[in-house]
């Protein structure tokens, strides 16, 4: 059966969502015509002020709405300690993981040369740029373990040698909370091989 | 972690879809703010057409974008077979599975007096309207094998007593490719009871 068109325009619209296929996109449109067109309303509302609305933190890159992100506007925190994550997202693990009371610095990604993202395009520039002003007493680097985030972590540290700056990489290890046989190989070796000490 | 504004609100629209919780929400907007804004510019657009561009059509209460929907328009198909169904997601569901050639007429719901929905909320007077006309030779009642179903299918059957017309049940039993040992026990004596001679 063909849709009338505005009803497959619908649904092929929600096909871009992440984890939302033909079949899903299908139920929502319905969904919202038969029983919810007001939050139908509501969600193109949203949507297209956030869109429009949200830009990026001139400090950090996060998500802002305004030149400065809502951490980077917070003096409680402290503005000499910089994590240094590949996106929005990892911010907000962070912050919902608490206890963290410095700020960001937010990449668009990892450096990979091969996919056309260097250093310019990930944003370090403006890294290079806050070390160089001298306020940055520690760089915390939470770049992903896989290949890309090894090498932007190493690309970065390198980029802190010629400044006085503590660098330090997120521990790796068993997760906590986690059953061991669930654990992959190469992170059981790790956790072996950087054992801690425990006190009597 | 406060989300700022326009993303907080964003997350809390997402949430109004189908099978979409806050965790789905807040990927999804995060993903689009990301990634993909132009995605969700186009998604804010086709929602916005779709609430306000798609509306009933005037013979069978399907969706419809025009005075008459698709199926009403298309001169190939029977106008005196009638499936009458309880939403337009079941219209979907046959043309999809394929094979009818009359045309539906598609009720707002079904009868449920406890929840306000009698005979008029669920749009019957434009179905006696065209019973009375006289151009229906056949109603085959779709709607689901729940109470509710039942009694709408009853009321509508009652209510074609006073026309000359056929009326007809979807028929029940097992599904076809399912596997006997998960079908439920009401299904099995249904279809035991409406058992069918095999002609040898």
């Amino acid at each position: 059966m063909r849709h009338s068109p505005l009803v497959q325009q619908l649904i092929d619209a929600f096909t871009c969502l992440p984890g939302v296929g033909p079949k899903s996109a299908q139920r929502m449109a319905y969904y919202l015509l038969e029983r919810h067109r007001e939050g139908g309303e509501h969600l193109a509302a949203a949507l297209h002020e956030a869109m429009e609305g949200v830009g990026q933190c001139s400090r950090c890159r996060n998500f802002a709405e305004a030149p400065l992100c809502p951490v980077c506007m917070d003096t409680e925190r402290n503005p000499a300690l910089v994590c240094v994550v590949a996106s929005p997202a990892d911010v907000l693990a962070f912050e919902q993981a608490g206890g963290y009371n410095g700020r960001y610095f937010v990449l668009a990604g990892h450096l990979s040369p091969i996919d056309g993202m260097g250093p310019e395009e990930v944003g370090l520039p403006l890294l290079q740029q806050q070390l160089g002003e001298g306020h940055i007493e520690e760089i915390i680097l939470a770049t992903s373990s896989t290949v890309e985030g090894e090498v932007t972590a190493h690309y970065i540290q390198e980029m802190c040698q010629q400044h006085e700056v503590l660098v330090s990489r997120l521990a790796q290890g068993v997760p906590v909370g986690g059953e061991l046989e669930f654990v992959s190989g190469a992170t059981l070796a790790q956790a072996l091989s950087e054992r801690r000490s425990v006190k009597p």
